[in-house]
């Protein structure tokens, strides 16, 4: 795992050097104070660690790698306008601290930026990678507008919420690893296994979230715990529990969605039981699993030394026995 | 000019086939509304002159040239948000017919769709090309934010407007022609001066359309007459006027100005008249002529067939006498 650690120290150094600050301010200064926001540069590690696997150099692919943070972080800026968001990372979001139209173009010049970031000095494999990342780049679109508008729809499926999180937030994570391997020259079988271990971890990994928002450790998620529940987020939970309940917990499921009376802990509370009565808990993990399986098993078939690959392994069963 | 009516032709009739419309409806509408609102396409059709200039096939610049054209509609949907703009070519903006976060996203794609389609089947000069686009857009988004911070500011100079301009509009010019000329394997100093050409052309072309706000013919503007003056929009003609008003001239423009009382025709009338006495309308069109003599004068540097350049002059002289 050290090799993760020494990438996202890798990457927090280059952001650093690449947000000079620019004329007009009101442009630049967003794009610096988002990258300095922190976050945990997950993307572009597993960009270089794939890089790695098949042999790239780091320097070849650091370049992809900031592309693919910058890009999330263009996401994250325009989603808080969209969300109306005020807090990223504990701080300020964009459009909370400066204004709209300040958010909305400097996540545009952000956008741009990482198309710059993915040209730079990559000539051999320039199209295949921009082809990987401007279908992702649309599909992460997608997965936004499917969740804005599951918030006013009352029929959302399983399925439907499944492909959302697989747009909205797996497949970045494929596509930063499937743009490693091909900058390490992999061939197109591994790409595409390690792209589809990075999506199917991806899902695992949004169901965790699910998960551990109403089971976590308060103290360890760092958020309040049922959030979701009282906001009435079409989780997966919350799905589950709506397409299996039936009778008397079915009434009892939908009062607590819809009353006015309840206060949030004892909404919190109820629901907790009802999923509980009907072991939504651990339906998600066997749901989770099944993705996570299936990510290990296209790790498997990447044909690459065992040893190299261990680091994976050992970094996708961190992000499922995580606390937080 | 025949040529250039049937590259519009042809770019109007490839956008048609390109609008196809997926899911999430929501997303793909408003780029498929967008892209059919008409426009004059006058962005494609010149790449493809361009191309053409240096022997290159209409075919191999087509994509390209869409890929101009829906950035461009990007940033019209975005910059709608960020002016409040509610009519975009007569019809409602995408923000006021469905939502600013729709707008916001499916710009987004916009934007991604335009860097896909410049991608397309084009290998050899890909990274050259992304390299005037990706520039370009981002002085796009700056030439928009000095825009909007010249609203508020109250030392906005000569100089900085011809910036803005340049940034906002002109360098898209330049960068469709150069795009062109790449393609159709023009060398290093032939691209640079049809990029100049086009830059200096644009700058023209929008101190063209500061002159016709104010003296146009209205039936042919199609638009109030006076708009900037009621606005008190920093235009090339204020900001002149600004800056060689004196005395009483002086003191009539800053109550014109200020005047909360002056109604709108009044305003008008009294603004025209103080522009007259100080010889704006054609201090304007010196500069102007200035840009312009400078793009022909790229024109005449550019080592390509004589009788294969004379479009793009009668193009120019038509841009400079236009009626709106």
């Amino acid at each position: 795992m050290q090799k993760i650690l020494d990438y996202i120290a890798l990457v927090d150094e280059a952001l650093k050097k690449n947000t000079s600050k620019k004329d007009p301010k009101e442009l630049y200064e967003p794009i610096a104070y988002t990258l300095n926001l922190g976050g945990k540069r997950i993307r572009p590690a597993l960009l270089l660690l794939a890089n790695n696997l098949f042999g790239g150099k780091d320097e070849v692919a650091l370049s992809a790698a900031l592309a693919i943070e910058v890009f999330h972080n263009f996401t994250l800026v325009h989603d808080d306008i969209m969300d109306e968001a005020p807090l990223r990372r504990g701080s300020q979001s964009v459009y909370k601290k400066w204004s709209t139209n300040v958010a909305i173009l400097s996540g545009d010049v952000m956008l741009i930026q990482s198309i710059q970031l993915l040209s730079k000095g990559n000539t051999t494999s320039l199209s295949e990678v921009l082809d990987v990342f401007n279908t992702t780049a649309v599909q992460v679109c997608e997965g936004q507008q499917f969740d804005m508008n599951f918030e006013s729809s009352t029929t959302v499926s399983i399925d439907d919420y499944l492909k959302m999180i697989e747009l909205k937030t797996a497949v970045l994570l494929g596509c930063s690893l499937k743009i490693g391997a091909l900058l390490g020259k992999a061939n197109q079988t591994n790409a595409n296994h390690i792209y589809e271990f990075g999506k199917n971890l991806g899902i695992a990994f949004q169901l965790m979230d699910d998960v551990l928002d109403l089971y976590g450790d308060p103290k360890k998620v760092g958020k309040r715990v049922g959030g979701d529940v009282i906001s009435n987020k079409k989780t997966y939970l919350l799905l589950k529990a709506q397409e299996i309940a039936s009778g008397k917990i079915k009434k009892d499921l939908d009062f607590c969605l819809s009353s006015v009376v309840l206060d949030d802990a004892s909404k919190v509370e109820k629901v907790k039981a009802i999923f509980n009565e009907l072991n939504i808990k651990q339906l998600a993990i066997d749901e989770m699993n099944l993705f996570y399986n299936t990510a290990i098993s296209h790790l498997d078939s990447i044909d690459a030394p065992a040893e190299k690959k261990q680091v994976f392994e050992r970094f996708s069963k961190s992000l499922m026995n995580r606390e937080n």
